[in-house]
């Protein structure tokens, strides 16, 4: 633990800032799995909820995807919120600089604390490669910008909700959206703020229907040591698991990158198959990682993905792989204890995962259900059929 | 605990729900504090900040309320913000009502549970009284609204920042400001939900300045339960002191009111002067109750304290008030130990104070200090003289 301090009589503790030790673990130079030296630049017309409004998914799909959300009316609350604050007029950035201290580690640390301050659950920065920078936009016109680093933002999905579902049902968007929510106001607050001392700044948010987006979130997550790549295809963080959703602020304010972390996530997913196998979209392989885009990765089917959430006829979108994964459990002492183990050990690795399978994961926790499961259905709400079985 | 269930299988136990147990409180039919039969009405431009705005608060004050939040860039960042979020179209009510269970009960827990979910720390709720709502909002129109209900919503603020400061430092508004930012998003969010299930709801949020306001909030926290009327002239909650923001939800959606509390601070407050002895605006009373504008209180000089918060030349407004009172301590178990005591025994009551007095209440913890000093003038940040002291 060191002690930095400058001239505004700023201490900074080099421990932990935020509500989970993410200080503590064992940073790496490079990530767990292989990235491409030459990664080519995505196209946003290409990823999955942009071939689903296509109609590439078929027509069924692209029906649905138009009120995915607004047929759960908390979702549907929840979606105007975030559409409305993407809308705001960005500020400019203030002609002359503030006079802060320039020493990128009290730049890193004071940025990080005011997302702890704005209750973010995890924070963490690294440059922006220019590869996770989409090449266009939903409209088609090239995106063209350059920052530095990357300032990455993670909210936890609500657990004692999370625990009462089964991922895939009613309640399932609003979780998401609820993140999505507090996300949106954090990055725009922080760019705002950026900008404000007179670097250049910009929000990226969630979610990519009614968000500002710009750039792949997951490439970001996986520099600045927020996760490892699990067998779901996207970012698992050792104490949040899969349940969580995140969102950037892209800046030249000069920052110090975060490194990747190493918590034995490659060997627990390889042996742990209960997201593929529970996934009730076929959607996740049980087979080995692939390279996908320049990264070594288990290769999700996203086709098969989003026409199941899309499609799902008993809740709204689904998120059962991020229910079922060992890792989505709460930070008691037990849990974390686990953690540790798990962390250090491959046998532990392997009783782990026997442990859950034998507990049977994914059950819902149906006392704790306080949602009501409602469809809209042109314009009226009723009762879903499969609410009554 | 009495467990309730409906036909959508929603399980209701009537213990805690949110992260503080506010359900093992007395319940008593009458605040703590007398309250008059027949309250008159307030005009919102007879509150201290339009006052202050208008010049009746003297030329100085009226300069300096101009800019108080813009002469700090994050509480002009979050200003921004929930500005915009202010300025959302709000949607229609649902012509049909959902198919939700009519049972009041149920509904309380449903919309209480739905703030634990974004994240609210207390929620309550109570009969809205006709002599809350403005006579007249700040254009001088006059207000005339009818709902039955008060969803009150309170959010915390950050308690590592509350610390770290005196109370009256440069981020003092963004504290505030953090709690207005969630306030404003939760309660636009249930506002949004109750009119889609058909019932009538209006979002009332905090700051006066830029937020949507047509009540007064602390008749509606004491109703609520919330707390009770403290020396400092605002309401009091026996796990967050004085350190909250709050906001509300009226509507006309069946539910139950929430009973006032008592836990033993009218006998705290009339022997505990810290509060009073530490305003550096000298403007709480260290005498006794009076009747004000219909409610008994300790009656704060408003004008000293917008006057001392606005032309605050050492940070941005002031709140050391809540800074230094002794219920604004973190909920570890020896704190909730003196809790259980003070809230039984007029004797513990005595020797906490006296503990709190000897301890030397209001310390600033420096080491956890994160924020840089800056004040702008003329646009320009500059370091404040006072930081260099």
């Amino acid at each position: 633990v060191k002690n930095v301090q400058n001239r505004h009589g700023v201490l900074f503790e080099d421990g932990q800032l935020g509500p989970f030790p993410m200080h503590r673990f064992k940073r790496i130079d490079k990530p767990t799995t292989l990235i491409a030296d030459n990664i080519q630049r995505i196209d946003s017309r290409e990823i999955a909820w942009a071939k689903a409004t296509r109609g590439d998914y078929g027509p069924a799909v692209q029906r649905e995807i138009s009120h995915f959300f607004t047929k759960y009316p908390l979702s549907a609350a929840q979606e105007n919120i975030v559409r409305h604050l993407a809308s705001i007029q960005d500020n400019e950035v203030a002609a002359a600089k503030a006079p802060i201290p320039e020493d990128p580690q009290i730049l890193s640390r004071h940025i990080k604390r005011l997302g702890y301050f704005l209750k973010a659950d995890i924070m963490g920065i690294c440059r922006l490669p220019k590869s996770a920078v989409y090449s266009h936009d939903r409209q088609g016109n090239p995106i063209d910008i350059d920052y530095q680093y990357a300032i990455v933002i993670v909210m936890r999905k609500e657990y004692q909700t999370v625990k009462a579902s089964k991922g895939y049902d009613w309640i399932s968007d609003p979780v998401s959206f609820q993140a999505y929510q507090h996300l949106s106001f954090v990055a725009h607050t922080i760019a705002n703020y950026i900008k404000r001392l007179g670097y250049p700044a910009s929000p990226q948010h969630p979610p990519s229907v009614v968000g500002r987006y710009q750039v792949l979130l997951p490439p970001l997550l996986l520099r600045a040591g927020i996760g490892e790549v699990s067998r779901a295809g996207i970012i698992l963080n050792p104490f949040l698991g899969l349940s969580f959703k995140a969102a950037a602020v892209l800046t030249d304010l000069p920052l110090v990158p975060d490194k990747p972390i190493d918590f034995g996530l490659q060997d627990f997913c390889q042996h742990c198959k209960i997201c593929a196998q529970m996934c009730p979209g076929r959607a996740i392989p049980t087979g080995d990682k692939v390279m996908y885009n320049g990264y070594e990765t288990w290769k999700l089917n996203e086709q098969r993905c989003a026409s199941f959430s899309i499609l799902n006829k008993k809740g709204t979108i689904c998120n059962r792989c991020i229910k079922v994964c060992p890792w989505t459990k709460p930070t008691t002492w037990p849990h974390n204890l686990v953690r540790w183990s798990v962390e250090r050990s491959s046998l532990a690795r392997r009783l782990a995962i026997k442990a859950d399978q034998i507990l049977g994961p994914g059950k819902a926790n149906e006392k704790e259900k306080w949602w009501f499961d409602l469809e809209e259905v042109n314009g009226v709400l009723r009762i879903p059929n499969t609410a009554q079985q």
